[in-house]
């Protein structure tokens, strides 16, 4: 097998530590391109941009001994289009997306930028990964993270997994001694409650802050909430046929 | 039963001519709140705005006899939020979403805002539909568009199903005497191939518009793009479960 081809790219942005630390686990496998927003695109979901033109720039120097680095003003299901359009020389045998800082399990993935962008690899029909920390903070530790990650793409690799291929790889943020190993799950039934915070600005005018708690009222102990729960990384295949076939049988009776 | 209360929502902005339509469709069956966004948010996908404040205003006079209308600063998914928590004095018994200039069949769920938002909806338990006619201008017919949301609407309102319910209806862009009726369907496996149009801007620097080329390579008479084709409209229920419950087995022999 040829040196594998690695294509590398987030939603936290370019110069995002989790990026830095996915990035330096990808070379243990293969040659890595990267295609990252320049700003912090978090909670972008499947966002493409339509409206306006894109710019991509090749940056040096950030990721030493890559093959190529560009940051793009656009979202990272853009940069993922870019990438396959405009940068890549032959499709790449591996799409990795991450390190998020901070989770993406549960129905996070609809809402999720790193998430958004393995999808649109699996779409591209390129076996794909999202990685995500559970912890929001810049300074978090990434290495017990680097070590699921390096399992993961080692057996992606190894396995060659017929496309459509995309998983969701969340890691607990607890200490290597307290890690329960790696549990493939599926996707707990949670959801958002939204609290909006309303405030008034300087000018008397009212403005709305997103906020919100999550729920998830699902006591399954194969969902990937039990598993982060537990310190076990998670490990959700996904998938982007949304047809519910439950529903297209039963709506049959409706004489539409 | 109460009269039905049934939230609007769109990804064309609370202008567009689809929306109006909507509306006037919903009219027949209940009293309706509008919360749309006050500009174009095609593509927007799953996309919420985190780092920065929404705006939320009312507008009057716009949608004679609705009981409330406003617009937002945020995306699609985020006039659902904060419909459902600054807005609505009680769970509305119906979301629809549109009526989407231009197609969301297959894929294009994935990067629809129209639809995003009527997924939005199923996840905090609301039925939700999202409604697109195959047409972009905006001086498009929708009058067989309408016919067919109001009998969709109706069906809905009469079977209450339960939540979660979500079903995304694309109608043909054909004369009403060439319309077949109205066909539930699986989304097809089809993607897009980008192909992004580079430019010189007059200072010398490269941009990119984001275009491509629609293709479908799934030949099922059971899919919406298979329905679209032959005139009729495609009612596709959706899950945002996104579990690849296959690969889940399939993984399981991987040794992780």
């Amino acid at each position: 097998m040829n040196t594998p081809l690695i294509l590398v790219t987030n939603d936290d942005g370019i110069t995002a530590p989790g990026i830095k630390a996915l990035i330096e686990a990808a070379q243990y496998f293969g040659e890595v391109v990267v295609v990252a927003p320049d700003s912090g695109q978090s909670g972008m979901g499947h966002a493409i941009t339509i409206s306006k033109p894109l710019r991509m720039l090749e940056v040096k120097g950030l990721f030493p001994g890559v093959k190529a680095a560009y940051h793009t003003t656009g979202t990272p299901v853009d940069c993922v289009k870019l990438a396959v359009d405009q940068v890549m020389h032959r499709k790449p045998d591996l799409l990795i997306s991450g390190i998020n800082h901070g989770s993406n399990s549960s129905v996070n993935i609809l809402y999720s930028g790193t998430m958004s962008a393995a999808v649109e690899g699996g779409l591209e029909g390129i076996p794909s990964i999202g990685f995500s920390l559970t912890n929001f903070s810049w300074e978090a530790d990434f290495s017990l993270a680097v070590e699921v990650a390096k399992k993961m793409i080692e057996s992606v690799l190894l396995h060659r997994p017929q496309p459509p291929f995309v998983l969701n790889v969340n890691i607990p943020n607890c200490a290597k001694s307290e890690f329960q190993g790696i549990k493939i799950c599926r996707q707990a039934q949670a959801k958002w409650v939204e609290k909006f915070d309303k405030r008034v600005d300087p000018h008397g005018k009212t403005y709305y802050w997103l906020t919100g708690e999550f729920v998830n009222k699902d006591d399954g102990d194969d969902t990937d909430e039990w598993a982060l729960k537990h310190n076990f990384a998670s490990v959700v295949p996904v998938n982007f046929d949304l047809t519910h076939y439950g529903w297209k049988e039963a709506i049959k009776n409706w004489n539409l």
